[in-house]
């Protein structure tokens, strides 16, 4: 059972990062309104917010920016259009693919850039590439977190082989991506606990990216912090891909510390979250909550979703069925 | 950390009970169609369901029956219509609320009922009385439980002395009862400690029904079982007064007794409750956050949704504002 003194305390190192824009223009296709962008980044001043991820930095060659709103790139241009000089304590974060990202080229020097984290994403099998770009943004002056997606498919012992090879890097924070929704709280803790002895050993700071498939991202998400994770993701009314992520609002209800508040979020919410809902779909269903339960990638049930099937008996023999 | 062998085999001694009919009749008025319930018996039967909640035995001295669902008053006859004999392994039960229940009248002897269990819902003021008539109905023959309501607004001490009350009677099963989907996982550890000292001083079950007001109904619900509780309730469809209860399709996917099937919940989900949540709201939303975040009935939370008001940052406010 977890200390009583640490549930009614806080501890100032907790970092919320505000991942809306990212994971949710996984729904969108990226396309937010400046107003939106704009008066979501007022709604993160207010409440205390650590990181604003805007987007990812996505290779220009790779994806037609014609195709996608232009969150999908983060020029920094876009983004100081937003922030200005962004004299304020909310630090501003991109999310760089491993494989989808020029970085070499589209990654300028931190003191020309309003950028101030770079998250580098990477699967299990692209370590190697993934430390080139950690070692990348951290020498031209970033922050960076290493943001190893689809945990629930990892083997104990590749998981602690990479967390050596980033544990000899530059980078701030080792994330645990629950990509699929996955995993139930008593998993994350024993994953939390293999980050949190290299992360010791290194230096480095855990953090805890979760999905809604089996609607405990914000579940997890406590959980991690309660075994030790310092950086945590949330979004606006859990917008993001598929089931959603951990919702801002219950994440910021939960942390003690007083300087992060509640009621600019649920003033953001009312005024752009709820109009968003009416043209774009996110949020736990029955079709997540099955590809969480198999530990598959969310694609079918995201398929399932655009062609509004509702035949999840079938889908379920579907997913099954994996000859 | 909880023992990973525990995670991966299953206790014999869980017991699922389907609130459905029960804490989902809040929301309609306990208005199901008679092919509603008898689908949902039959699909109890084959996803291995311990337990089938049909209703309240609700006082129809205090209720005017036209104004209600059969449901809310679990007649005998009624639950025969459905069940005939019920030679199943399924077992019936029923609510019956102190101080709103003629008990001693409307409870025949089990023997001549085709109930099994009865569950007694109280709040902490009222352990005497609950006392009361969990003796008898365990005179007449029926399994018991008794379910502590609002549990998230008892002092330890008052819990303690109602569990060592509650321990000297026939009763079956200690229910904690997280009525404003207040608590988080932490905490519900903390309670469930507190239930299973008494249970095992009094050879007692323990047993657990959330809410899902912060998205936490069902990790709450697996919290409790890790940490020894058996007898757990879920409604289909997460259907149950204001943001609902923990989702059956989420419980019998994370338990590993192979008599769960979580199929015939799909296919219950997709022919039933799809329809259902056209016409009946229910479910997490931000103004049922709000009133767990602060530990209150839901029933503001009820009326904003009935009125339709989307202004939750107002909402908030008079919330937090209580002269």
């Amino acid at each position: 059972m977890k200390e009583l003194s640490k549930l009614m305390d806080f501890r100032p190192d907790i970092r919320v990062v505000d991942a809306t824009l990212r994971d949710g223009g996984l729904v969108n296709d990226f396309y937010f309104t400046d107003e939106f962008v704009k008066a979501l980044y007022a709604a993160n001043l207010k409440a205390g917010v650590d990181y604003m991820e805007f987007g990812y930095k996505a290779s220009s060659e790779m994806f037609d920016p014609d195709k996608f709103g232009k969150w999908k790139f983060c020029k920094d241009e876009d983004i100081r259009q937003i922030v200005g000089d962004n004299e304020t304590d909310l630090k501003i974060a991109v999310m760089a693919d491993v494989g989808r990202c020029d970085y070499q080229k589209d990654i300028i020097e931190r003191s020309e850039s309003p950028i101030d984290l770079i998250r580098v994403a990477t699967y299990m099998n692209s370590i190697p590439t993934a430390v080139d770009m950690i070692e990348d943004a951290a020498k031209k002056g970033y922050e960076t977190t290493c943001n190893i997606m689809a945990i629930s498919n990892a083997q104990e012992a590749d998981v602690k082989a990479a967390l050596d090879m980033l544990g000899k890097t530059p980078v701030n924070g080792l994330y645990i991506v629950d990509s699929y929704g996955a995993l139930y709280p008593e998993q994350i803790a024993r994953i939390v606990d293999l980050f949190m002895n290299a992360a010791e050993k290194y230096g480095k700071k855990v953090g805890i990216h979760a999905h809604n498939n089996q609607q405990l991202a914000f579940a997890n998400t406590i959980e991690a912090v309660g075994d030790g994770a310092d950086w945590l993701d949330a979004t606006y009314g859990n917008m993001g891909r598929g089931a959603g992520n951990c919702a801002m609002e219950l994440l910021l209800g939960f942390l003690k510390n007083p300087k992060y508040k509640v009621y600019p979020v649920i003033q953001f919410i009312e005024r752009y979250m709820t109009a968003m809902k009416e043209s774009v779909t996110w949020g736990y269903d029955v079709q997540y909550l099955l590809t969480g339960l198999l530990n598959q990638h969310p694609r079918a049930a995201i398929q399932f979703t655009r062609e509004e099937r509702k035949d999840y008996a079938e889908f379920y023999k579907e997913l099954i069925v994996q000859d």
